[in-house]
């Protein structure tokens, strides 16, 4: 086929999208500044007006696109394609899919922005080929998507997927943004990984972390995984004690949903194979064993890419049945 | 329609088999003894046997009935619809679709127990006209089945829906028969609900509960929840604590699937309402603002009829699309 997917991963900093064929290869990509001015009320023109620009630069028109599909930073009301709330871009009851399709003149498919990442990472990612997934994105917080049968599973409120919210500390765990103590984000997002080493970091003040902090005044994700990469003992113990929360989040999900895949992505993942051998370990410890012995780890192979990808499996699904 | 479909629910102890129409009625039902002996080899013919003798005995013909659907106790290879291991009746990799379509000369379709229960609950019970349900089965373990938008979830080795051993505990927990420690079934069986009932008895010797083990010698799941009916405090606070570890592990599901329905069913379901309020409590507690406003948790209805109107429901999926 030579008509293209629109695929938009709108974020509260960058808007990202891509013409992307039906075979999940991207054709063009770029993206724009997010403008959170004035409630975000500028960004479905701004979309539109990039679409129409980047069809004249390459000799394109809107007849080579058969939709947009589109990831959103918050819970989508499923029946008529609005976001409830994006607190980053000052959204409430927006109505997204109305607008975007009266300005932009396409069929408009919507979901949040985890799912779309879940479905790029089924359609051409470390998921491909999988009709059972769980994503787990671990970022600035600790997202999730969840696909059941080759479909998308949203939940009765839109809030499938909120593995971040699981209790992984039954007292006196740390307050989290949802306003519950001890979710799996408070222990397990970039922050929180932080906030981990943070514990005992005085008590171990021979350790590279603690000589990072000293000199640089603060800590990062990114410190402690390559101070436990190059043997940290300080950083390897931190390390474990998230690997731990999270291998038990991701075997009790699997032992409700037995996926062929689940697959780790976001920011934090990037630390690679000592974060997933060291998830395995305390994953394989809780899981069920047939659910041990079927159920896979893998880390997300699309990085940026698997929101746009995503968005555009999202009209191709609609298309071809 | 006129013609019916056969629901048989395969137990360890008793067979129990049904016609039902297609609005999910039962038109006829009865139970046939399981066989256990030589490996359960005759439970087949026993099944075939027992469904050509009701019908003569009704003045039917087997034109009558469109097809067979049949719950396993154990997991299903979803390929070939051989049963993996079914240790109560003595058969691994037993080919049963095939062995009863050969014998009955009819279409069958297969799944295991848990999944057949939480199918009838959706189409007859408390799940009724629900897309997203999760059935959990308080009985001798803990079994669990998972419908999302509308399809069973199976799992890449059927090993979907093993609620019962998502872990609760994460130190000192009790040995379970799955070979982890502290799973959810080991606390929240029947036999579960006894073991975290003797832990402080003899703390409480002025409890109702004591009673009842001095003079009979033993206590049962009823026992503790009829006397946290009675207003006996020490069960009262067992109650509690079985409650807990179940209100969390329902969350943590309901995070991760936010489904319009959680069914609780199993024997030890039928203690009704005290069970089920302080379940909500810590479930409450525990699930994500979202998820605890759209997910609601109720009490199976069909009783021991969910399994043959689930097994049916089966059949009927497969022939009206």
């Amino acid at each position: 086929m030579d008509k293209w997917l629109v695929g938009i991963d709108l974020g509260g900093t960058t808007i990202k999208l891509a013409f992307v064929n039906f075979d999940g290869e991207i054709q063009n990509k770029w993206e724009i500044k997010t403008d959170t001015s004035n409630q975000g009320k500028n960004i479905v023109s701004d979309i539109t007006n990039s679409l129409n620009a980047k069809l004249i630069e390459i000799g394109k028109n809107k007849d080579d696109l058969v939709g947009i599909g589109i990831g959103a930073p918050g819970p989508i009301n499923p029946l008529n394609g609005s976001v409830f709330e994006a607190v980053n871009l000052g959204w409430e009851d927006f109505p997204l899919r109305e607008m975007l399709s009266d300005t932009s003149q396409l069929p408009v498919y919507i979901e949040n922005d985890a799912n779309i990442a879940a479905l790029g990472e089924m359609w051409k990612g470390a998921g491909a080929g999988a009709k059972g997934i769980v994503c787990v994105t671990l970022g600035t917080g600790v997202g999730g998507g969840v696909i059941a049968n080759g479909s998308l599973v949203q939940g009765a409120s839109g809030a499938a997927g909120e593995i971040g919210h699981t209790q992984v500390i039954l007292h006196n765990g740390y307050e989290c943004n949802c306003g519950k103590k001890g979710c799996l984000e408070t222990v397990a997002s970039a922050t929180g990984i932080v906030r981990v080493a943070m514990e005992e970091i005085e008590e171990n003040s021979n350790s590279a972390l603690y000589q990072i902090l000293e000199k640089t005044g603060l800590l990062s994700a990114k410190d402690v995984t390559s101070s436990a990469n190059e043997g940290d003992s300080y950083a390897l113990k931190v390390l474990d004690q998230v690997s731990n929360y999270l291998g038990l989040t991701l075997a009790n999900v699997a032992n409700v949903l037995n996926p062929e895949k689940i697959v780790i992505g976001g920011g934090v993942s990037k630390a690679g194979s000592i974060l997933l051998d060291n998830i395995r370990i305390h994953f394989e410890k809780y899981a069920f064993e047939r659910v041990r012995m079927s159920t896979k780890i893998a880390i997300a192979t699309l990085g940026n890419d698997a929101g746009v990808i995503g968005a555009a499996w999202l009209v191709k699904s609609r298309l071809v049945k």
